[in-house]
């Protein structure tokens, strides 16, 4: 069948097995070739190429919506909704999207690029359908990583009491990005093993042979009653102990066992959970037998070797970051990573140091709080996290670490400019929301040498301390460890006319720049600002001193940016009154304000005063 | 006894039943007399006298580390470690704190505001213990409706599979701020209502008559012997499946049962939890009756009528919101609260609208994306939070809302200095954590009249709308209910000599400084400035061009505030360039760069430009 030519999932209607069998390899080998162009996210789509065709044979998309989570796994899904001849584009500049996009098809009926809000967008989904009366089915796909996150239980613990129709597929692959961890997992793992359906006949059967039991089951304790309900579906109990009804687990990769509870699912008019077990980077050898998840999103490869296009000589700051922790490890450190393992490169790290070492699965806040608990313990956690999920910690940082002023590192990866991941994967917030908390070093290293000595630095102080590297690879230069004196910056060049301050992979952009203003003439003092906070106020003013234009250069967002930070120290048109870098203490709300220099007679006096000045 | 003599916790281990029982009655006492002073948190911990008094002659603190989760049920632990004599300075400035605080005594091993922190911290502590060696307990005591939050599960996820010994303490008072919503409350309901160690007998006794049961249950079948041990334990399953050993419910205001079972905890080498049955406000007859949660934070009252003692005319921002989502109610408008049903004054509202209103307990990611979700389905969400726990839903507000640019409504309660719950509660970061963000309107009305005209603003936009007001009380004003153009500032005083920008609260205290800069002879332009996004452009333009001084005023940290954003558009020291305010598309990392002009050759012609400009 040629892929392309799929306009909407209608076809799928009249299709039996044999021939959706067909059409699985037909996808599956147009994913492969296709991806092996672009990069993109391969294994977990492999995985689930027979249960999104099913979703779309039993279900009817748009009127029913299909939310993904993550929505990294929606190829198959684009593919069926008519999107196959864009593929050459995905994840390219206006190309499509490696997520679901509602500007890209009304198929779309979410959009997600962080994990774990698939249930509670479904829940809000149903509820809104429930209000205008209508009947579509809504159905959330979730992996069994995504399902450990927080927001999900917070999700599942509604949707359990609030009854309404609501379909859930724990698409169960026994791997997110990272191997997971955690209970939960153990307890699906523990499913796996088992096989529900003799499961359920056995203990019919056995059941059965026990005099009376019937009775005594049905009438003498209700509570009995409820548990051996549980005893049928083993595998649900957590689920169905918040109210979900568990089938499962069921083949994956099954068209007939698919249909069949998906059906039941259909039927249903209360809240249900289908576990289907897949298989990641099920028909393409190499994907099958990745341990480490490498095979989860991919560069451009050459099909038949499996091997990336192309190659260079340059270093992730993943891994200079890694190496360098393995290079300072000591026996307090704990490198702590929420499911990014493979990705921020540490699993060299673990294997040498597995004590050294936790993976809390997809559980951004709780990396966060576990790692001030171990510092409370003279511990020295190192919590690896994306500039953009650490979005998820945002209130741990704040009312735990930096309020309690605890030595916990946070290692920011991936900030600035990610790329093709796009909207949701940029890390361009973290500078706004970690300036103005208080207590905070916030340091962003130029190159490698720096970097290990940053981090040499954060382990040797006791503040909480948040390292900033970006996506970028360069060259890994490896010096003796040194530290560097907080809060201080470096001038790179000297120059009259003017000063440009950055910091991180921007300063070797400005090197460059630089260099060509030289040539017109114009002489730039160039300033390596590798502490966003604290500021080298001595060199700052300085600088402010010579009176000459002032230039920021950052790969962040313009408003909250250490630019819009250093404005408030210098503007002399504008001024501020507002509350200093420290955390508010107690007291009633007018003590607070004279306290803090914010109540009306201070704020009158020093406008008269600043008035009284400019005159 | 005199509870003030109390230096530290070691008398009660030589302490009787009888005596502990005196205690706790001079505690009850003690603790109503004091806050009925100085206002503070009764009902919890009146709810948990005898589980404190028990937890102290069972450990050995400080060697032994309680973590009081939300920690403002601490006041019997603070007692007990030899604080009661400052009771007097409760949550007033420089006094004691209203909830654990390490400076304060190193019987604090953790501090919190914020709920469901406790977990992770106390395996934190616990991991930490095992890597020094030691062996000391942690025990963390949290209460049934802080266990919903996700951040907790996640925690219960890796406590399970660590194995490593903590205790749990479950407080479950069948009540948290607000009454508890969601399905794992029904759980813990259907428990409360069997009673365990009647059902424990019970099942052994029938079980046992049922002939060959026995062999079947610990040799036939592996996985009937686990579930029969739920059977047991009926009412832990979740805790169970999750790994971790369930005990209870035990009667929590019974010291012989409370040792009893706080013994089995401390014996425990893995994870336990005990599940305690406390009554809430116990000892006091307004707190036992009160189901509406009023006493659980309380003002200054008088202990005989249990009449606040303080009165006045004042309506809080609290009510005049959810008023005038009364007078602005229609179909499609749902009101969604994590637990804050009282304390944002949502009881009137959620009784006349029963169908408009949603409690998702204390979940504020969720109810962010359930919010997006509804809005989806053409609902007007409007969530209502306080400043401080929206820090919690950051992400959702950033990758979900406004990312999708969805028409959900936040009413952001408690913002600015809230006064006596201190650091843990100011609603001093969400405009800086805000203002970066695309897409968002966000407002801060100076009036009742203007509150309920944002509301009606919001509600007929269809952009994410955050609607700013502080825990301060105001005149209710009521008028006839129009729109406000979206972005428009308001004058409130003309004046030459310069111009002050305000928003909130401030606008009135400005009125009387203005009033005093005018008796200077002194003329001050007023600004309201009611949208701190989008800003008012042109009247902003217009400030500018009067080149005299302009101040901005703000109960808001300064980094990151409306003044500093203002002076990125006006600073003519510091030119700043970052990403403008729009979400970053997907694409190589230099293409975006030559995309958003911050790739080097952009930067050095603006330089240039610059340069020449200045010379």
């Amino acid at each position: 069948m040629n892929i392309k030519e799929i306009k909407n999932p209608k076809f799928l209607k009249d299709m039996n097995n044999k021939e959706l069998e067909e059409l699985s390899k037909d996808i599956r080998e147009f994913l492969i070739e296709s991806v092996s162009h672009t990069g993109g996210h391969l294994s977990s789509n492999l995985g689930i190429v027979e249960l999104t065709i099913c979703l779309h044979k039993v279900f009817d998309s748009p009127k029913d919506k299909i939310v993904f989570d993550v929505s990294h796994q929606s190829y198959i899904h684009k593919i069926l909704t008519g999107r196959a001849s864009k593929f050459n584009t995905l994840r390219q500049r206006n190309g499509l999207s490696g997520f679901q996009k509602r500007s890209e098809s009304v198929h779309d009926a979410y959009e997600a690029g962080h994990s774990s809000t698939s249930l509670s967008a479904a829940l809000g989904l149903a509820i809104g359908r429930d209000m205008n009366k209508e009947d579509n089915h809504v159905i959330a796909v979730i992996g069994d990583g995504s399902i450990s996150n927080g927001l999900c239980y917070e999700a599942l613990n509604q949707i359990g009491s609030t009854k309404t129709k609501l379909i859930i597929i724990l698409n169960d692959n026994n791997m997110s990005i990272s191997k997971n961890v955690g209970a939960l997992h153990n307890h699906l793992d523990k499913i796996r093993n088992g096989h529900y359906k003799k499961l359920k006949t056995k203990t019919k059967t056995v059941l059965s042979k026990i005099p009376g039991i019937g009775l005594f089951l049905s009438n003498a304790l209700g509570i009995l009653k409820d548990s051996i309900k549980k005893i049928y579906n083993k595998n649900g109990f957590i689920f169905e102990e918040l109210g979900i009804d568990y089938y499962g687990p069921i083949h994956g990769h099954d068209f007939k066992e698919l249909e069949e509870y998906l059906n039941i699912a259909k039927k249903s008019e209360s809240p249900v959970l289908i576990h289907v077990i897949t298989e990641k980077g099920k028909g393409y050898v190499f994907a099958e037998n990745d341990t480490t998840g490498s095979w989860h999103g991919v560069s451009p490869f050459d099909k038949t070797t499996g091997l990336p296009l192309e190659t260079n000589d340059l270093t992730s700051w993943s891994e200079i970051v890694s190496d360098s922790l393995i290079r300072l490890m000591n026996k307090d450190i704990v490198v702590i990573t929420p499911a990014m393992e493979t990705g921020s490169k540490l699993t060299k790290l673990k294997a040498m140091f597995p004590n050294n070492f936790i993976d809390v699965g997809i559980a951004e806040e709780h990396a966060l709080v576990l790692a001030n608990g171990l510092s409370l313990e003279n511990k020295i956690p190192f919590v690896s996290i994306y500039s953009s999920f650490l979005q998820r910690g945002y209130d741990e940082i704040l009312h735990d670490i930096a309020r309690m002023n605890t030595h916990v590192i946070i290692g920011i990866d991936r900030c600035g400019i990610v790329g093709r991941d796009g909207e949701t994967h940029q890390g361009v917030f973290d500078v706004t929301f970690l300036l103005p908390i208080p207590n905070l070093i916030i340091a962003c290293p130029k190159d490698s040498i720096e970097c290990t000595n940053m981090i040499k630095t954060a382990i040797d102080t006791s503040s909480p301390f948040c390292i900033r590297y970006s996506r970028a690879s360069l060259e890994y230069k490896k010096a003796e460890i040194t530290e560097i004196p907080i809060g201080s910056w470096e001038q790179i060049t000297e120059g009259n006319d003017g000063t440009l301050i950055t910091y991180g992979d921007f300063v070797n952009e400005s090197i460059e720049i630089i260099e060509k203003l030289k040539k017109d003439g114009i002489k730039i003092e160039l300033v390596n600002a590798r502490f966003l906070k604290p500021i080298d106020e001595k060199y700052f003013k300085e600088i402010i001193k010579k009176d000459k234009p002032i230039f920021v250069y950052e790969e962040s967002m313009k408003t909250g940016s250490l630019g819009s930070y250093l404005g408030t120290l210098t503007n002399k048109n504008i001024i501020t009154y507002g509350v200093e870098d420290l955390f508010v203490h107690q007291g009633s709300r007018k003590e607070l304000l004279v306290g803090l220099e914010l109540d009306k007679n201070t704020i009158y006096k020093k406008i008269k005063k600043e008035i009284g000045r400019s005159k």
